[in-house]
């Protein structure tokens, strides 16, 4: 059976706290969803104070949409008012969208307290409201705002209000946990009563906060739910609406169920990914299916079961979703491990030769010593590169300095740091500031380094981490160091550990030059 | 009715990416946990190959736990031996931890295919296992791995292990969703068809692969099951474990149970921060409950709403879980939160006043900045004082130098620090080396300040984090430091916050010596 995925990203998305599109942004992620396929896309709700979603509406009838199609947000008309001289409709019409999607209010307390209208009036808006709209649309779709705490407080009232919208010609009622406080087996039980009592396409609408959003909307689709709205990545107001990559894997890979975007699942990732950059956001390494770590394996006994059989501890393979299996080096894996993560970055190397087990040997010391290269694979490789004389370091340090003080205002001065480096023949002597030590060096580095390897200058610093080991001693404990360096090609990290954070730093960041280096 | 919660932070947790418990982290999540009530507390898995986790349960021995068991982990014995011969439950009885917890197979193809023995040894390895530590332990708890999984491809196999672990004498049978890939739906036919055939208590472990670990969990306790096993923040292998936060949150203020920690969920948002500074991960803002935007409210419908009637859109009261009501885009934010801790600091205040007023304006733009004061309450205590005119700085910063440099062997020379400060008439200038930067400025400062004020002596400093906020900027981003100091008496947080980690570490050293200098 085909299930329709609604995206609301554009809207319920970016009501989350630090997520504001941009219009651009809104036009790049609506091309994304378009390419991977969602069925409808909400782009905003065009009004008034809403400048950027009322532009979004006009530019988007130019842009090549052909998968998916454009909705409008908005909701019922105010009380009283006939639906013509409603504005928030008004504004839904000359949207030119053509879906308009409509939420009504479908628990009597909010009619009398929020909206402070009449129940009855509240029927009349909402059929009045969808009527309206149908002639302007292909589609209109109705939202039925707190439908699952409405139910609860009064079931009668909750059924009458989609009634309505249906009456009015909605092409789908969607069932909204706008508080996100319901659990699965109360959304089962109440889309099975809700089906059973009209004759429309019933949708659902979950947000996360007991953490059931994913949980709920596929028990609903258990139910008989054929539309499911939702956001990439979970992003949303308070705890996120569900998470329609989540949904979409689970759907179609695992229910046995159809989507339209299902050929274009073996790239999840990549739109999860995609999306997340726009938003700015960082990516949830745990994320179902598409997170980093998703098929991540730690534990050796893990470890030891996926290499006998890989859906050991894999619940699907993961390249349907366009992730990777991934061992991860720690001491908690044994041996096996670094000889089956070498062997993919130097394949035919000798397993048993005596060269490899010292290079174990030394990968365990340098682990005593607070390194940690499951998550520095750079450093990892430009180790055995060095151990295996696979690569002879093209530039030597001679010095480093750094001089970090107080200056005005009681404000830190500009970090001041000197690197004195070997390049073949010649020493390269430079100095550079920066906004905090790090910075310096990375400066005072690449400013030494840069004529003669013009390629360091596509590396971007993507992300630096510390960690203080053993917390036993305070500011004299042990510190380790992790930097996310990419190209336009790839992303590698480096690790570094040493009592002084500045000589950490200073380890990661001349190993993933290296890496960069290394490279023919 | 109770039911019992089982923490696998230290063990399960610690199998995440990027976790890596120390000795002394491990000592300090079981502080808090114990504080808080779970029942169960699971330090890890103590064998030859993980130093760590056998000296964990040596050195716990000695802590006063007094609110929680703690669990040692490990797994039944090897094929064909006896148990007495068996070197995971040599460990495990050496740990002298009250309970154990090992799990054994339950699905036949991994019998057959990974421990590679036969089915009916697998039967006798579970019983023998169980019954073998029962001798050692007060309370021995079976984890059937693979249990859902098993019992989908095998269900008459499946119920024969986890009888055999009962008939041995197991507290709890645990079922398993290793891979993480069960449904809500699945787990509660398959809980229910248990409880109809055991006679033992049925406990659940879930994965987070398909983001059904809390949605599973809570099925199975509808289903019957009294034992809940998860980590808090749902830290784990790939997707995570069931986040054990969100759990008991759901079932105590929501479903309706009991549970051991109910009084302290007031203090849940406290707990949940103080692991994750532990694990040194970023907070998830979106966090179910405890997320710092879990009650936050960004739409203009949403916030007029909650003015109305709070219960507009919020599931819970946030108070109940420590949490406080936001709204975004005003500048209320979480005001109630501060006056009710500043209240706790300075009793007698008057809430109102336009003093207060101010201070909240001034701590809501240094958090902007990425102070983070729920967990470094010295310095929000020495910002009070100073904003309230309670506290006159009894020394002034006049300058601070710091110098890094090689050394000799291509290694860091010590670090050298110079501090320039006023101290009433008096200027004094005085240099100290360190083992890293902080160290030495450490040093500097109380070689300065030791004859004026000896009371400093005292100052143990315990801790030292750092935290990168917004890692999209590589190293210019800003980065928070977060110091944990000690005396004979009393512990107390500092934290500073910069885009230069040596003014963020020297902001944070400063406040912690002004609170110690505070006292009378």
């Amino acid at each position: 059976m085909l299930i329709s995925l609604y995206d609301t990203t554009l809207r319920d998305g970016n009501q989350a706290r630090g997520i504001n599109f941009s219009l651009n942004d809104k036009i790049r992620v609506t091309h994304l969803l378009n390419e991977f396929g969602v069925d409808y896309i909400e782009g905003g709700w065009p009004n008034k104070s809403n400048p950027t979603d009322e532009e979004f509406f006009k530019l988007i009838r130019k842009e090549n949409i052909s998968n998916s199609k454009i909705a409008a947000f908005g909701s019922t008309r105010r009380p009283k008012i006939a639906p013509e001289q409603d504005p928030i409709l008004e504004h839904l019409v000359k949207s030119e969208a053509p879906v308009k999607t409509i939420f009504g209010k479908s628990w009597d307390i909010h009619v009398t307290e929020v909206i402070r209208t009449e129940l009855e009036e509240n029927l009349d808006m909402i059929s009045s409201s969808v009527e309206f709209l149908k002639k302007y649309s292909e589609q209109v779709i109705y939202d039925a705002e707190h439908f699952f705490d409405g139910y609860k407080a009064n079931p009668e009232y909750a059924m009458q209000t989609i009634k309505r919208a249906e009456l009015g010609g909605a092409e789908c009622l969607v069932l909204c946990d706008t508080n996100g406080g319901t659990f699965s087996w109360e959304v089962e039980k109440i889309v099975k009563e809700v089906i059973a009592n009209t004759n429309c396409k019933i949708g659902i609408h979950c947000h996360n906060d007991t953490g059931f959003a994913v949980a709920n909307s596929l028990s609903a689709v258990n139910a008989g739910a054929v539309h499911v709205q939702g956001v990439i990545n979970g992003y949303g107001e308070r705890c996120g609406n569900a998470n329609l990559i989540t949904i979409a894997a689970n759907l179609c890979l695992k229910m046995g169920y159809d989507l339209k975007c299902k050929s274009n699942l073996p790239k999840l990732r990549y739109f999860s990914l995609a999306v997340d950059e726009v938003a700015n956001v960082q990516s949830d390494i745990r994320a179902p299916f598409v997170g980093e770590t998703a098929f991540a394996h730690k534990g050796g006994a893990h470890i030891d079961g996926v290499l006998k059989i890989s859906h050991s501890f894999e619940h699907i393979n993961p390249e349907m979703v366009g992730n990777a299996r991934e061992f991860v080096t720690s001491d908690q894996a044994g041996g096996a491990l670094i000889v089956e993560k070498l062997s993919r970055i130097l394949p035919g190397l000798d397993k048993k030769s005596k060269i490899v087990a010292e290079l174990l040997e030394h990968v365990k010391q340098k682990e005593n010593q607070g390194f940690a290269f499951d998550t520095a694979e750079g450093s990892f490789e430009m180790l055995a590169r060095r151990h295996l004389g696979l690569y002879e370091d093209k530039f030597k340090t001679l010095n480093y300095r750094l001089i970090e003080s107080m200056g005005s205002k009681s404000k830190a001065r500009a970090s001041e740091a000197f690197v004195k480096l070997q390049i073949g023949e010649k020493i390269v002597h430079e100095v550079s500031e920066g906004d905090g030590p790090v910075n310096a060096l990375d400066n005072a580095l690449r400013k030494a380094l840069i004529e003669h390897f013009p390629s360091i200058a596509d590396i971007r610093l993507d992300d630096y981490k510390v960690r203080v080991l053993g917390s036993k001693v305070g500011t004299d404990a042990s510190v380790r160091v992790w930097i996310t360096f990419g190209d336009s090609k790839e992303t590698w990290h480096t690790v570094g550990v040493s009592t002084n954070i500045i000589e950490a730093s200073w380890h990661a960041l001349l190993d993933g030059i290296h890496y960069k280096l290394k490279k023919p």
